[in-house]
């Protein structure tokens, strides 16, 4: 007879995960790319290259570059950190860690313990909302608008927070297209947040992963490069911009909380060939790859925001994205995207339910967040299509679509 | 004024980690490799190879694999492990994970909580110790001779814990070139401990990641090969037969805690770079590769045994290791060796001191592990040389190096 292991696992252990059965047929969630934006042939002349000049280093753990990842990587991004967002650090300021999630459990354990209180946009990335419900965080959400999170709002709470003796490990934010409301926080406001944080004694946790793709090319200065007082921990990422399934990220912080993080990075190194093709590749190709992938981008965007207004018309409510891979869209009110979610599923249909995706679960109860990058232009066509009759089915909305009554 | 972190920072917290300034002199720690022994070649026309077929599906998360890891790399294991280690599996019991130092994590995280009680050898992987010391674990270790872990004080420790009301999460144990012992545990015991295992309703988590260094070539079954019961999480790693700059480790479970594990895998998958080039190097060459670096690694036994015979003559005791990369050395009783190892990185030689790789800090006060796969036989020579002047010095053992008093 099989021994039974579940006699042992502790009390309060996350689920168990169910068996991955393949991908679904149309899959409007993750942060998965657009195949063709796969930079195959310049990864494969790097691969060579590297591993040609400094192959024989993978021998040792960490290579020739310590901890902190492989130093060419570090440095390759204290230019681009400077030249794209504003940010003055040095290689010894970074970390290479293995994909923002790292980052996410690093800062995050370095940082905060049960019971403790963070702050956040409203509507929140996922895999960071649901890292907070494991560790026992209490997480306060802040509205957003057109422009990013409201600083009155966030005024209001830290002073609410402050009365009742509660200091706020830090605000997290991904203030240059947030997940998934999509929008770049005003300069006025990064200001206004700045001095807030300085005010009340709370750093910044700032989230970085998408300020790649804003079509225009013009992103406003992160707020690492803003801040006066070196209060804020920045990461970032190469998984929007190059590929996901290379799992690398980093983090920009001061050396005194990068110890912290060191410390807590007991895994002797990330993946240093992904590092090391990285390194060799961007340098000679990241800013031209990068407006490429933009372009086509933003042509899936207008499919989806075809495809929403032929079969979802009215029903279907969104601002216009500056950048990214998703667009969060508004249902009407008798819409639960949760049960959406599992319909729509079992057509083959995968999107993600706007209260996986927020602070406010009654809030975002109608909402629902659909990623863009990966499927072709004919299957977000078709796929949105599928949804519209689904939703039509289950929720009676929308009533019209492609100019016909349903 | 910058930020202060550090009133942030949660009680409890590790101590912070200190700037990385560069690798000692003669590093005899560490379980690096043979730099000469990375198929750097192999590994170039395994990444042109395989980013050619299918570095397009880079742009997903997990590849077209799912959670568990790129298939054909799951695939090449299947076979391996039933041809070297006789172990019957499928591609579904197989977990890819970021080095095995997740693994770790994993295993620990879905079976143990603070305050539960594990069992191991008496000496063992500083890094599991450390991992159990963070998780509040309660540490049995089992002493060892030459045949690796004693069934009868194993016994007694079980029945002990039985008695007490305690039943440990599991048994610990790298049974094939333990670390640092680099004993073998005999068939004989092999039965033994699968027996009470069994009698016991204590699960065994198998380390293996040392099985393919031995220097016949010919190894025990798996102890995940000879249970009958399936209570053994078997987990290896690819860091010591190809490179562990690579961060590739695997799992082996049956999917009852395979599920509790892919739960607190939150990282999106591990890098799918440095998987697929494995996978494809793997299986066109991983047999023919192996044997060749157990070659140049008993040659550098062979320097590091001589050297220590010429430097340290008898007050270096230590038996001839069948496998591997480090040797478990005992110094003279008035040897601290965790101050030998101040005094010897003082002058540039690093060594790894045996209360840090023990559970018994009594007995393993005067040994030390010695890493020999890293350091070139010159390195090895002259390193041995330089920590016997500082032994010498410090401790007034050895007293007659190279057949000279000192």
């Amino acid at each position: 007879m099989a021994f039974d292991f579940e006699t042992l696992v502790p009390a309060g252990s996350p689920a168990p995960a169910v068996r991955w059965t393949g991908a679904p047929r149309f899959n409007f969630t993750g942060g998965n790319n657009d195949p063709a934006g796969v930079p195959v042939e310049g990864l494969k002349r790097a691969a060579d290259a590297v591993l040609t000049r400094e192959g024989r280093t993978l021998a040792t753990y960490g290579l020739e570059s310590g901890p902190q990842g492989y130093r060419p990587l570090r440095e390759f991004l204290v230019g681009k950190l400077k030249r794209d967002a504003g940010m003055t650090c040095t290689a010894d300021d970074i970390l290479i860690v293995s994909g923002s999630l790292q980052a996410l459990d690093l800062v995050n354990g370095a940082l905060a313990a049960r019971g403790d209180t963070i702050i956040c946009e409203r509507d929140c990335y996922e895999g960071t909302l649901n890292r907070y419900t494991r560790m026992g965080l209490n997480v306060v959400g802040i509205p957003t608008d057109g422009d990013g999170m409201l600083m009155d709002a966030l005024e209001t709470a830290l002073a609410d927070l402050k009365a009742r003796g509660v200091r706020p490990k830090f605000v997290y934010t991904i203030p240059t297209v947030q997940n998934p409301t999509a929008t770049i926080l005003s300069m006025e406001r990064r200001e206004t947040l700045l001095a807030l944080a300085d005010q009340y004694g709370v750093p910044i946790f700032e989230d970085d992963c998408y300020a790649d793709l804003i079509w225009s090319g013009e992103r406003p200065p992160a707020l690492h490069a803003m801040s006066k007082s070196a209060n804020v921990i920045h990461i970032g990422s190469f998984s929007k911009s190059i590929a996901p399934a290379l799992r690398v990220g980093f983090i920009v912080a001061p050396w005194q909380i990068m110890a912290r993080m060191l410390a807590l990075k007991t895994d002797a190194g990330s993946g240093a060939l992904e590092q090391m093709v990285l390194a060799e590749y961007c340098v000679a190709h990241f800013a031209t790859h990068v407006p490429q992938i933009r372009k086509n981008l933003q042509a899936k965007l207008d499919t989806l925001v075809e495809s929403l207004g032929e079969q979802f018309g009215t029903a279907a409510e969104f601002d216009y994205p500056p950048g990214g891979i998703f667009l969060w869209v508004k249902l009407p009110d008798q819409v639960d995207t949760m049960k959406l979610y599992n319909a729509a599923l079992a057509e083959g249909v995968a999107i993600n339910p706007g209260p996986n995706w927020s602070a406010d679960k009654a809030w975002s109860k109608s909402r629902m967040r659909l990623c863009f990058a990966s499927p072709s232009h004919e299957d977000i066509r078709a796929g949105i299509k599928v949804l519209a009759d689904v939703c039509s089915r289950e929720f009676g909305v929308p009533v019209r679509s492609a100019n016909k009554a349903r």
